[in-house]
């Protein structure tokens, strides 16, 4: 079978490994499609050597279906339709004993601190299985983990029916973000910087800002009447998006950290203060989050081909990722393992 | 009667004036004893002449006994003791509407954007009343505004019996918010700077730690078997307290910003994300926080005789702001205006 080894910066080689056996309570899968991620791309441009190595197969937004499963395994057969949530919990740390394993102080991310999705059959722990609908598209259903991604944004933020949202950043997650928030009710409004993702923003039915054109916060409160939104999710990973969090922000409203600073923003605290505001931290997701996007994904609440931008083969892996850096007209690129 | 009016950078005129005759809904006291806030100290410097104008009586943590009620007015009689939340809110804002009138959108502060206590007589809205027990201690009652501050900081950190709980700052607030803390079943560790202030903290039985000497986070890490504080107070309004609230956190922590920040801070946003924290702006108090305020006296679980270090007449306003100016070894100094 061929697996796409990340090997260093901006490279990869498609190598031909043996299938790994599943040992007890592992399950093999043959890889539908993976999606590639923000997360990915930084392993590309080598930002996270140290943690990934450099001869490391990643991926983790994947769809797949059993081709074996290992000793002790129920509830999976060869040929059912699966996802994987890749995260591995050590069960004792303080986080996993209040049961926050999704957030567990050792956690292992499949895909990163494991060999991931990125080649033709996949071994893993069968608890990170979620079953799928048997008429639920392959290439659709590699969109579930990033829906979940968002799923547990939108749970974090506690959303209730007309309640006023901004998502800051019109990418994938702030799309899939923006698309799980008007499931729950929110009347979403979506600010982005590319005309092409504020035309797929709008394609999708939402009322868009340019902070180019308009400051987004002073807008947010003229179109709610003075009162601001409720929730806000900052997905942007900018300055200005940090800035705009607290602007939009009405009093006791919720902003969700979704986005991955690796600098330390400057962040005004007065309006915590001032408006009594909460931050939610929210990272990756829990066993709910995927259930919930698999129902959202089967009922065309989130609308996959709107998303899904470029599909290619696990051999030109490299061409996939080369396409898909910097560039302002993509969205979701997929890779079909097999 | 005699008033004391800020007038200007670090000075102030007493005056006398004749007593306001209490209109429809309103309630004239005579109050006991007026405490110093650090807004006040702001106020004395100068730094806020554009919000209070530079003729303006301050002073909002009073107690009083009623002298005078103006028509309407049902519940109070002349010789009640009482204290003032001195909130006024519009009733009207998309933040009132939605039950959190002390975060009212136009709130005035009475004693910043109104007249306020330190003066003889002080002439309120009876809705800012509350009835106190006839066996408290008017100095005593002084210390229910910031303890009504305390109460509502802990209560929007919802702290559970047994949590650890890290009080960034030892002043005032921070050891009121210590106190009330520990009450709620809190495991209370106190950080701060001052040598004075570290004394008090022990004298008052709380665990301290002086950041001059060790590394707050990482001891609070190591006190609580590597689960960090599941609760974190920032009172310090520092850099280095910014620092140590979302590395002390942890996993799932609540951070309470319970200072006030005029310049923005750079703040770990990736932390927020990693441990998925959350951040909890905290201003004033609601009506509730006073009924505990009130409780946590009179039972003696706040000591105010630890905190009350100065009393002064109001003759001699200037000296007691002088006095506080910058000055480690004072808590909270109390003016007895009548």
């Amino acid at each position: 079978m061929k697996a796409a080894y990340y090997s260093g910066n901006q490279t990869f080689s498609v190598e031909v490994d043996s299938p790994k056996e599943p040992e007890a309570g592992e399950v093999r899968l043959k890889i539908g499609y993976c999606g590639i991620c923000g997360t990915d791309m930084h392993v590309y441009h080598g930002a996270m050597d140290a943690r990934v190595t450099t001869h490391r197969v990643i991926g983790h937004e994947c769809s797949a279906v059993v081709d074996k499963v290992g000793e002790g395994v129920i509830g999976f057969s060869k040929g059912d339709p699966v996802v994987v949530r890749p995260l591995s919990s050590c069960g004792t740390c303080a986080a996993c004993q209040k049961g926050h394993s999704h957030v567990c102080q050792n956690l292992k991310f499949l895909g990163l601190d494991t060999e991931g999705a990125m080649q033709e059959m996949w071994t893993v722990p069968a608890h990170t299985l979620h079953a799928l609908p048997s008429d639920l598209r392959l290439d659709y259903a590699a969109l579930i983990e990033p829906t979940a991604v968002a799923c547990h944004d939108v749970a974090r933020a506690k959303i209730q029916p007309g309640e006023d949202v901004l998502v800051i950043g019109g990418g994938p997650i702030g799309l899939l973000v923006a698309m799980v928030a008007r499931e729950a009710g929110g009347q979403v409004v979506v600010s982005e910087v590319s005309d092409y993702r504020l035309k797929v923003a709008q394609e999708l039915g939402f009322v868009t800002l340019d902070p180019r054109e308009v400051n987004v916060a002073e807008e947010m409160w003229k179109r709610t009447g003075d009162k601001g939104a409720e929730v806000v999710f900052e997905v942007s990973g900018s300055a200005p998006g940090i800035e705009t969090m607290t602007e939009a922000a009405a009093v006791r409203g919720r902003i969700v950290m979704v986005a991955i600073f690796s600098q330390k923003p400057e962040v005004d605290m007065f309006a915590f203060f001032w408006r009594e505001l909460e931050l939610l931290g929210a990272r990756v997701y829990e066993a709910a989050d995927y259930d919930r996007a698999i129902e959202l994904i089967l009922s065309g609440a989130i609308d996959c081909g709107a998303l899904i931008t470029d599909v290619r083969e696990l051999d030109d892996i490299l061409s996939a990722f080369q396409a898909l850096d910097g560039n302002a007209t993509a969205m979701k690129s997929l890779i079909k393992c097999s």
